[in-house]
């Protein structure tokens, strides 16, 4: 935890030799000092090629220039690296929007986290399918947006959310248990910028009711996946997950209830991640850099 | 879980042989259905003498008679065991008053929790040092009293809260991270009913900022313990304890971030422990009948 | 843990009221000293009939007669209640075939608590299909079998296994890693009886290389499960469960050697289990009275 | 897991800009390929200053020299750093003693991954105050020297193990629940280089008897502790620990038997740590880069 200045560069290119002496040798040529750096080599899989991963943290003001000028003096080490990167600033918010339907547990927790800036965001406004929550979060001060979801209504209401979530510029959707599966051009709109909780330890148990077939089947421990949505369902790449204890006693209500608990953290803790840009997608894998 | 409306009898006594058959017997007799039962035989250390510690539910309308009625007949039984014993009705609502102070996670975790009635307790009302939660104690519906605590004002602050809480006719009081000693004739008068979250792995770490203590000695987990609150600082029984992992690059700061989590959740597991009549006391620890 | 000799009963039948009264009420009569008792009430789930279960430990030296009087005086309440029961002597030690390949772990630590007799079984024998093990196993003083199994002369190797087993009387059979498929004639002569470790949180990854299948998947917990054999491959009743973290720096060798350790945990913790008579088989789930 | 032989790197030195851009510019420029790195910079604390740590694996034979080479020419950039620093080569094994007494757990599971070539290391001798183990690590074909501790030859005793271990020249001796206490002059001569495990999630606990002790105190969790030795019992920097839960119905021998689970995996993880070069001590704490 840091709590001056920092920008943060999250990038990967091609694995060669010199990768990072020709990154850090950029900062420390200009007195850049690095709070936290991270380095991984991904050696591929199949189809998928090797690869090499990086995440640094500089100290803002140890730099003679700004943000600006940092991107364009970095852009042709990055070009030579064949990077694809990005550079973020610790002092401009992530703005994220919210989608909730009836379940309080990770609203609760997010806006509780939001509220004590341990999330230090921006949240332009929380859509629901249902109207249950409209209260808590106005009195929050964020807004509110109903957006009713029917068999009927599905291609506008997709719209009317898809023009929300656009006018609010945000960086990142949070399906905080939000019961409605997205529309593929959503889904194709925010790669990798779309994060869910899925109420079981993925890939066990995919779809509807998880809790339920996890009791039919008797495992003695049952989790929660946090992943990025894709077109297909529960198939994204995995940002975090855990699990929790239960036994013979414990009915699908039980799991339910005790599953809520590892919900909310493992949402928190997969959110918390990607907008520290420490989640860098590779095919339908991530790094992580905790 | 149980749907049904049941009664709660938690129980402890002198062991011998025939506890169970007594006392099982007596439901039996009366076409009792026991819906869970758990007994242990505690052998006892030092001063402390061994005993016997049952917890059963029973459902009420499987019963013949009224709770008054269940009581009074069961009554003998109990003398003849020389029992320490109660029976709940799981129809009628627990009465807690949450202390908090500036932080929020344990509140907004229990409200979220009694908001789903997830815990369905009644909350007579919130108390604070601070005014912080003011509003959105008051938005749920819940009154909220400011009773500021100062090195002059004690006595009086004291006595203040302590006629709140009586007045309540609270069953229970849980300190949701009050950040203020109670003074022991309030500890006194509540004796078992009174639960603190403490942010350590007790007996690690007692009294002021664990954190900071565990940062200094190095340790690779942090915890936090629910406990009975006795008028020896941080001493009194175990409810429920849980740990989470760290490593060198987390600070104070990061672990009291972490901590959080695992404080809002162990203190809502014993909470729950506590309110469901899972936990015995006995001398200075705890049968918890999970 | 009890140092004096013990009866386990071990029962399950169909749910109705005064079972717990009607079992403990016939030791009471006779004092004899419940040493430690569980109760689970099972709703049934589809075609699978609720049901009620047991356990309770009884002192020996409590009772004023023997083992086979206390079967013979207990058989008409287990009648009356229509009970699948059994009762066990503490003083009689369990027989235990391990069944092994090339992998050390799991044998390794079994044994290890077989010799500090935290594992108070006889091992009347230890089959493996190589002869890797044959100097350290026989080192215990325990015979080693070497059936080697060959696509040509699996008939014949299995055959041989069987004759092993059976004539070894033996209460169960464990799988420590043993890399072969059991034919279905095996799996049906040992019901309930046979032990297997998988490597993988069952129902994820089923069948040959899950760590690789794990780590194609992404996930970020990987797992070890306990199940009993049947004819279905990796399908039969879970007794145990347990995961641990790995990250994208992990390759699947290194999620090999990481799950060793939870195999090994898991196993040993299933077959105690299974060993103390704490496992009750429901339909393809488990009772597991910890 | 890297198959390939490698260089490890392992360092620190007093924090400034430009560390890593120094250090991989200098493999950078000799073609060296960078296996895995890791950085951490400590704030420090009171008396212990700010430093910088680090650790790099490069893989051999993409150096265009030797071993002796690398140290040689890596030498200058140490010092202009003021580097405490060591390189090791994956292709020779480290030499580790193990002591045990009587407890076969840790001892089992060390034996087993020098088996598997887990942990591909040399043991030359197994020093025991007691002669319990001979047979068994004599058939694994190691050395085994029983030399036994009373009061009344404890000097004698204790020179006997120091020349032992000084003859057999090892990188790092494992206290494997070895039940005696090593003298000051011994802790001194291996600074850094002892490994204990003791039986309890420390700072709690320390001394004798920690389950006896976590048993009267009614903890929830019980754990164990890998550290370094050093002269002050129980006190040496923290590189391992972890806990397991238990409840009310265990007596302190199943916490004893629970513990071994926990003792032998948490000391194969910290001597694993410790022998990959990937624990770096800073005044009483570790840096571990996992």
């Amino acid at each position: 935890m840091h709590r001056d200045r920092f920008y943060t560069l999250a990038a990967s290119c091609p694995d060669r030799t010199g990768i990072i002496a020709r990154v850090t040798g950029f900062f420390a040529e200009h007195q850049g000092w690095i709070l936290e750096s991270s380095f991984h080599s991904d050696e591929g899989n199949g189809d998928i090629p090797a690869r090499y991963f990086m995440r640094l943290e500089i100290k803002a003001d140890s730099l003679p220039f700004m943000l600006a000028e940092l991107r364009e003096r970095f852009e042709p080490i990055a070009d030579e690296l064949r990077m694809d990167w990005k550079i973020t600033d610790s002092a401009v918010k992530k703005r994220v929007v919210v989608l909730v339907s009836k379940q309080e547990h990770c609203l609760y927790d997010l806006l509780a986290r939001w509220q004590a800036r341990e999330l230090d965001i921006e949240i332009p406004c929380v859509i629901s399918n249902h109207d249950t929550f409209k209260g808590f979060v106005e009195w929050h001060g964020i807004p509110f947006h109903h957006v009713p979801v029917t068999a009927e209504n599905k291609p506008k209401a997709h719209a009317e959310m898809q023009r929300l979530i656009d006018e609010t510029r945000v960086d990142t959707v949070v399906l905080a248990r939000y019961m409605q599966i997205l529309p593929p051009v959503l889904c194709a709109a925010y790669p990798g910028r779309i994060l869910n909780i899925h109420h079981s330890f993925l890939p066990s148990f995919v779809g509807a009711k998880p809790y339920h077939q996890a009791w039919q089947r008797g495992v003695k421990l049952i989790g929660a996946t946090c992943h990025y949505v894709t077109e297909e369902l529960d198939q994204g790449p995995i940002v975090e997950q855990d699990v929790i204890r239960i036994d013979h006693s414990d009915s699908p209500d039980d799991m339910i209830r005790y599953g809520k608990d590892i919900e909310k953290t493992v949402l928190a803790r997969g959110l918390r991640y990607h907008l520290e840009d420490r989640v860098l997608v590779h095919g339908n894998k991530t790094v992580v850099f905790r």
